[in-house]
């Protein structure tokens, strides 16, 4: 009997401050017109939330564990790239990825028009279904001021069947 | 083998104004003497939670895909109908519902001694298992100064049989 | 087949008043030096969170309906009691647990060096497996001005063999 792992990812950005430069990358997309988000790297929150339910399923760690200081050929990377290698650690680590869903949070983008655009993008990262979903938090708390984007994810692996056998 | 897939959905209202005519629908229950939510429907967030981590599971949209503008015969409908045309659409995608997680913060109304009357009416609803729990934030943020309620859900479906081996 | 279920639990907790001596608990581990959390137990709101995400999963309630006033034994219990005592209840419910997975966010404490040590200390009371990570909000919200600790769980469970086939 193959028994998957549950796993759960949160992130959450700031937006940069008014009038820098800084471009809005959500879902693995490139939003035009939209002001960005502040951090590091391209800071998408829900490339971000992805990854970690991957680490938090197979119970390796998180994001800073994996891309932290030891790791600077990650420091600028996009939230694309950071999924795609935490797919491949994560079957590394003897894994196979079920699904992985993302919700986020936030007043803007308007994530509906590109949402299958979206899907694909970070279905190709992982290797395996995303789903992401959007809603607003009725203008309440810091989402609702437009002051950042949450996101909240959750993962299914499962352990490698050759490895379950062998 | 049979994989099944997580899902997410986040949902949060904001109470009506002080003195508006609303009724508190929550966990598809009508709790009398309470504030009601703000909102075009019925505006329970638990039942709303619940309908958004199966559409997340099954990676179909959301409640903006599915009960936009498009059907506006779904404008002034409850959670509970929302949550049942959830299921009907997740299943009608070839999906079976494992069971639905949802929890909701917030200060009331008091939900312990209904809870298994809630569990119910959604159960039915889904035609799964819908558990509900609920806490508070400790008097933090917009749910602990009451300005109104946020539920989190998950989700799990798996492929229906005779579609996977078919 | 044997279908597994899904459970969330979200926990958050408020730092206790400047000066008040009060030490922290957060993942099952005391961290000597850092402001302490308010409440009536040891506040630990990772265990709590996996605990509910337990009780959420096999559908029987959560940490006040079990913890509640009828139990008094259990006012002032560590959160890896609760945890423990939380996982003892969902077996003899009729469940196997198959992992817990929780995500803190929080400005401290400094998470990553202990991680491993937490993650023992709640699996071993769990009896199964239990991740744990952390993340910080960007400096928004409650979390982000250092006003408290939240923390979000998913859990897997599954009917006991011997029970769904006898």
């Amino acid at each position: 009997m193959i028994i998957p792992r549950t796993g759960i990812g949160v992130d959450v950005h700031a937006f940069a401050a008014e009038g820098e430069a800084r471009q809005l990358w959500v879902g693995g997309l490139l939003w035009p017109g939209e002001r960005g988000l502040a951090g590091h790297s391209d800071g998408d929150p829900v490339a971000h939330a992805a990854a970690d339910a991957l680490f938090s399923a197979a119970g390796i760690g998180d994001l800073g564990t994996h891309f932290g200081t030891d790791r600077p050929e990650f420091a600028g990377a996009s939230g694309v790239t950071l999924l795609a290698e935490a797919a491949r650690i994560v079957r590394a680590a003897g894994f196979e990825i079920g699904n992985i869903a993302v919700q986020f949070v936030a007043n803007r983008p308007k994530f509906g028009p590109r949402r299958e655009e979206s899907q694909q993008v970070l279905s190709d990262a992982a290797g395996a279904p995303v789903s992401v979903t959007a809603t607003t938090s009725d203008g309440l708390g810091f989402t609702g001021r437009g002051e950042g984007i949450s996101a909240v994810a959750t993962a299914l692996v499962y352990p490698r069947l050759s490895e379950s056998i062998g």
